[in-house]
C-alpha cells in the first residue's frame, strides 16, 4: 500500500498533495457512517471520487458491470450490504416492485458511504415485516435557520406595498389608498408605464387579442406582436435579429448558458460587477469564467491573452452598472474583443431608452453623431457583437432580449430551453413595449429631462455634503456603509418624509458598501427634488450618518472624498442636452439655480405637451 | 512508469478502465496541441484533469505556488512559455496594464496544454511590436452548422403567425388579417384569455397603474397586486403562502435550482418525463439526480430506499404530462415522500383551472367532494409540499408560482436569484391573473365543457381509426411517428383547412413518437370537431399515415393499439361532468351522439351565459 500510494501521488495531483499519512489512513479506516464531508473516514474518499467526472462515471460504469462488491473492494474493504440483503423483499408485496428494485440493486450503490444508519434497519430478518423509523430530514427547521440566518446579518428583505399611480407620476399609494408617498427608486427611468400611446396600444391590443398568448414561441404563442417587437428591436440597435424573453434575467442566463455550453473550449470573461442573471448563466453553461476587474481593461486584456487564440472566448459586461452607476468601456472591450478573436456580449439593461439619440443605449450614444444621421456602420454599437436589453425598466413593460446576427439568434431560438419551453409575452405587453421603444426612438426629450434631473439631484446632495457616489450616468447612489442605517434611512425617509427610496444592502451590494439609490426622472420636478434633499439632509442628521467630508477625513471610500480624483464628466454632455450655451453664461457669474431650473421648466413643457400630443 | 501506472490503476478508476498502451501514449507523448479533447495527446489529459474538481483544483493551487514548472513537470514536460517570456511587455504600453499582467501571469496558467500557435506568436522579439494574427474561432460558422444540424435532423423549428382573435374564440388570423384559422392546440384551454372578467380587470388596472411594475420586488415593484395575487394562489392550493414568478418555467427552475444547492446532501427524484423547466432546475441545483421511470412507483421507492434516511430528498413530478396527457400517481407519491423523509415538488402547470371542484388541479380533484365542502385537511393536496403553476394556460394571461408552507415561500423569497433579480410582472397582469383564478374556482363549467369537447374529439378520432394515444386527461395527441411527415400533417391542416394544430417533434418528445397534439377547449362547438375530424382523416389518407389498426397489427406502440390495454377511465368522471344519467340512458341503446351533443349544447348555452353575465 506505502509503494501504491508514493507512486500514485505522481500521477494524480490530489494525491500528491496529501500527505502521505492522511492518505494511509483514508485508505485503511473501516467505513463509517459520516454524511458531512471531509470527516476523515474511507467514505470521504468515495464522496470525492463520486463527484469526480472521471472518476465517478468509472465508479457508476464499474458498480453496473461487477455489482458493488469490485467498487468496495478498490476501497478498501466498505461493507455493500445491497448486494446481501434483498431490501426490496422486507417492504414491498407486488412482483412488479420487487423486480424494479432488483434492477435497481444491480445497477448502482447509490450511497454506499453513508449506510450505517440504514443498514440497521436493513438488517431485519427476512420475513419480518419492517417498521420503517428513519431520521427523516428536517425541511421545516431548515427554511427556518436559513431565515434566521438571513435576520441575523440583516440581509433579510422586507418588501414595501408601492402602487405607482399612472395619473400622478411619480407618486404612489402604499398598501392604504389614502397613504401616498413619492417614489424615488423605480427603473420605469421615464415613466413610460404611463405614456398614453403605450397604454393606448395596450388597451387595443387586449381587446382584439386577448390577455396572454396561450403558448409557447413554438406552439401556437408566435404571433404579429412578436415579429413586429422583434424587428423593431433588431432595427433600435441596427443588428439583424432579435428575439424576446420572458425578461431579460432569462435573456442574458439562457443565451449565456446556451452559448458557454455548445461553443467548444468556451471561455466566459466576466466583468466583477456583472448582474446575477449573467453570473447565473455563465454557471449555467459549465464554461470556463474568468472574472476580470470592474472596468479594467489591463486585468481583461491579461486574461484574453492567456487563452489560446483559436478557442471561442465571450466577454460579458454591462454599458450601465445599475447600483454604482459606472459606465463599462464599451470601445476599448471591442478593441480587445478583435485582437483577440472575443465575442461582445453586453446588458445595457439600464441605458435602453436612456441614451443614444434613438435611446439604443449608451453603445449608441457612443457615436451620437453618426446614430443621428442614420449611419450606424462601423460605429461601436455596429462593432458589438450581442446587445441584450429590458422592456421593463425604462420601455416602462415587461420582459428582455437579445439583439445580434441572424445566425447567433437563430441558433439561440433554436436551442435555448429558457427561450422554447415557456410561454410568450401577452400581445398587448409585446406591443406596449413596441410602442415604447418607437416612441422613445423619435422623442428625446424625456432622457434628456431625466438626465436634467440627475445632475440638479446630484448638485443639490453635493451642496448638502451628502455622500454621492460619483459616477457619469443616470443613477443616484448614495453611500450609507451599514446595512441596518441603510434600512432604517429608508424607512425614515418613507414613514416621516413620504419618500420612498430603497435601501441597498448584501448581496445586491458589498457588505460595507449599503447605499440609498436614487432614480430621478422626467416627472421629479422642482418641489419633489427640493423636498428630496431636505429630507435627506434631515435623515442623514438625525441617525448621524457619514457626510462627504467625513469620508474625506478617512481618506475617501469608493470614489466618495476621495482627493485628487478627477470627476468623470456626465456622459450626456451639455452640447447634447443643449444646454451648453446657457451654461456657458452660467459661468460668467449669472445665477445657477436659477438658469438650471428655468432651462428644465422649459424641458418640462415640452415633455407634457408631447405626452399631450401622444394621448 | 510501468509500474507507476500498473499500481496507479488500483487507486483511480478512470486509469484503472484506460489500457496500459494508451495510458503510456497520454503520458509520454510530447505536448502537441490539440483542441479537441480526446485528441490523443499529451495535453488530453490536462484537459480532463482540469475538468477534475479534485484535480483541477489541485492544479490550480501547485501552478499558483510554484509557477507551471512543476505543473509541466508533473505532466511530463509541457513546455510552459508563460513563465519565460514577459507577453504583456510586448503589446501594452502603460504600467498599469503591465503590472496586472504580472499579476495573472504569477497566478495562473490557464491553459498550458495549448500554446502552441500563441507560443509562436509570443516568441517574437522583445521590442518588436507585435502583429498578433491569432487563428480566430469562427462564431458565425459554428452557429450556422448548428443550425444545419436541426435542418438535416428535421428538428429545426418553423414558427407559425398566430394571431388568436379574443372575440372570434377559437379563431385566429394568420399574417394576414383575412387568412383565418381554427387554433387546435392552445394552452389556453379555457378561452380565459377572451374572459369578460379578466380583460375588464386588466383594462382598469392598466389605466390606474400603468403598464409595468417599475422594479423588482424588492426594489419598488413590490404592490397590492402581487400581495393579492398570492393570496389568491395559496388560498386556491390551501397553502400557507404562494410566490410569483415572470413564469412557471422561472419558478419551477429557481425554485428546484434554490432547494437542491441550498439543503445538505440534497437528492432529486425527478420523473423521467419531466417538463425541461424541472430538469434545467435540477441540473443548475447541483444536486445528486436520480431520474425514476415515468410514473413508475416501483422504481422510485427503490431509488428513494437507496438513499440515506437522514439526506433531505425532493421527489419532482407533474400532475398532467403535457405531451401524452398521462396523470401522475400524486398519492402515491406522497404515500412514499412520507415513507421516506422526501419533500413533493408538484408542477400543476397543464392542470390549474381544469381539474378540481376549485379548478386547483389533479391533487385537488382526487378528494373532489372534500375540497367543494370546503374540508382540505388530510387532503392529497394538503399532502404535497409544494404545488407549481403557471397563470398563462387555462387562467389566460402569464406567470408562474409555486405555494408551500410560509417558511418554505419565504426562503425561496430571500435566496433564489431567478425571483430576486428580476422585474415583477405587471400589475395588470396579476390582476388579470388574480381574476382568472375567482371566475374558475366559482365556475365549473368552462372547465366541464372542455373535458367534454375532449371525450367528443377523442370517441370521434378513434371512430375513424386515427391513433390517439390513451390517457385521462384533456390532452389528445395523435400519434405520426415521423418528424418530417408530422410537419407535412400539420402544414396540410392549416394550408388546406384552415387547423393549427403544431406538429411536435425532438427534442420535445422522442425520436419516432412525433405527434399532433389536440387541445380542445369550450369553444371548440360542433362544427370546429367535425371539421377537424374530417380533417385528420383525409391528411392519414393522403400522407399514408399508420392508422390505429396498423399500430395494432405491429403489437401496438406507446398505448396505441395495444391489445389486451385496459382504457384508463377519464380523471373527469361521468358523474362530476353529471352526464351520468344521459350515459346511462346511452348505455341501453339510445342514439349516442346525439345524447352526447344536447349535453353539450345545454353545457355551451350555459357557458355562454355566464360569460355574457361577467362582461
Amino acid at each position: 500500500m506505502e509503494a501504491l500510494l508514493r507512486q500514485s501521488r505522481s500521477m494524480c495531483p490530489f494525491l500528491s498533495k496529501t500527505s502521505p499519512a492522511t492518505l494511509r489512513s483514508l485508505s485503511t479506516t473501516a467505513a463509517g457512517h459520516h454524511v458531512s464531508p471531509g470527516a476523515g473516514s474511507m467514505s470521504n474518499l468515495q464522496v470525492l471520487a463520486r463527484r469526480c467526472p472521471i472518476m465517478g462515471k468509472a465508479l457508476a460504469v464499474q458498480s453496473a458491470r461487477c455489482g458493488s462488491s469490485a467498487l468496495a473492494g478498490a476501497f478498501g474493504g466498505v461493507r455493500a450490504y445491497h448486494t446481501r440483503v434483498n431490501r426490496a423483499k422486507l417492504h414491498t408485496s407486488t412482483p412488479k416492485e420487487a423486480q424494479a428494485v432488483e434492477i435497481e440493486r444491480a445497477n448502482a450503490v447509490p450511497f454506499p458511504h453513508a449506510t450505517k444508519k440504514s443498514t440497521g434497519a436493513q438488517h431485519a430478518h427476512v420475513g419480518v415485516p419492517p417498521i420503517p423509523k428513519p431520521a427523516k430530514f428536517d425541511y421545516e427547521g431548515f427554511y427556518e435557520n436559513e431565515l434566521d440566518k438571513k435576520h441575523k446579518d440583516k440581509s433579510y428583505r422586507y418588501f414595501n406595498n408601492i402602487n405607482r399611480l399612472a395619473k400622478e407620476f411619480p407618486r404612489a399609494h402604499m398598501a392604504s389608498k389614502e397613504e401616498k408617498v413619492t417614489v424615488w427608486c423605480s427603473n420605469d427611468y421615464l415613466g413610460m408605464g404611463r405614456n398614453p400611446q403605450v397604454l393606448k396600444s395596450m388597451h387595443e391590443t387586449l381587446d382584439t387579442y386577448g390577455a396572454g398568448a396561450g403558448g409557447t414561441r413554438n406552439i401556437s404563442g408566435h404571433n404579429q406582436h412578436a415579429v413586429a417587437l422583434e424587428g423593431t428591436i433588431a432595427k433600435l440597435h441596427a443588428k439583424e435579429a432579435a428575439l424576446v424573453f420572458s425578461s431579460c434575467y432569462v435573456a442574458n442566463d439562457a443565451t449565456l448558458a446556451t452559448m458557454g455550453s455548445k461553443l467548444p473550449n468556451c471561455v466566459i470573461l466576466s466583468d466583477s460587477l456583472n448582474h446575477a442573471s449573467m453570473i447565473q448563466g455563465i454557471r449555467h453553461s459549465g464554461a470556463k469564467k474568468m472574472v476580470f476587474k470592474h472596468n479594467d481593461m489591463a486585468d481583461l486584456e491579461a486574461k484574453l491573452a492567456s487563452i489560446p487564440p483559436e478557442f471561442p472566448k465571450i466577454i460579458a459586461f454591462e454599458s450601465v452598472y445599475s447600483m454604482c452607476g459606472s459606465i463599462g468601456p464599451i470601445e476599448k472591450i471591442c478593441d480587445l474583443a478583435e485582437k483577440y478573436g472575443a465575442v461582445t456580449f453586453l446588458d445595457e439593461v439600464h441605458a435602453v431608452g436612456m441614451y443614444g439619440p434613438h435611446g439604443a443605449g449608451v453603445a449608441e450614444h457612443l457615436d451620437y453623431g453618426a446614430h443621428r444621421a442614420g449611419k450606424p456602420e462601423g460605429t461601436v454599437m455596429d462593432r458589438v457583437d450581442i446587445i441584450t436589453g429590458t422592456l421593463g425598466k425604462a420601455y416602462g413593460c415587461v420582459g428582455g432580449y437579445i439583439a445580434g446576427s441572424a445566425k447567433l439568434v437563430d441558433t439561440i431560438r433554436s436551442l435555448a430551453p429558457g427561450f422554447i419551453f415557456t410561454t410568450t409575452l401577452p400581445p398587448a405587453t409585446m406591443a406596449g413595449a413596441k410602442a415604447a421603444i418607437e416612441y422613445q426612438s423619435e422623442y428625446q426629450g424625456d432622457r434628456r429631462l431625466q438626465q436634467l434631473h440627475t445632475r440638479a439631484v446630484k448638485d443639490s446632495l453635493n451642496a448638502r455634503n451628502i455622500p454621492v457616489i460619483p459616477n457619469p450616468s443616470h443613477i443616484v447612489p448614495v453611500l450609507v456603509g451599514n446595512a441596518e442605517v441603510a434600512k432604517k434611512a429608508s424607512d425614515l425617509l418613507l414613514e416621516d418624509w413620504g419618500i420612498y427610496v430603497q435601501a441597498i444592502n448584501y448581496p445586491t451590494v458589498p457588505v460595507g458598501q449599503e447605499r440609498l439609490r436614487i432614480t430621478p426622472t422626467p416627472g421629479h420636478v422642482r418641489e419633489y427634488r427640493d423636498h428630496l434633499v431636505e429630507a435627506f439632509d434631515s435623515v442623514w442628521t438625525q441617525l448621524g450618518i457619514k457626510r462627504t467630508s467625513e469620508w474625506a477625513a478617512e481618506g475617501g471610500f469608493i470614489g466618495v472624498g476621495e482627493a485628487g480624483k478627477e470627476a468623470e464628466l456626465p456622459l450626456w454632455t451639455d452640447e447634447q442636452l443643449e444646454v451648453d450655451v446657457a451654461f456657458q453664461t452660467m459661468k460668467t457669474g449669472q445665477d445657477v439655480a436659477g438658469i438650471l431650473e428655468s432651462i428644465l421648466e422649459k424641458e418640462q413643457y415640452a415633455a407634457a405637451r408631447a405626452i399631450g400630443a401622444a394621448a
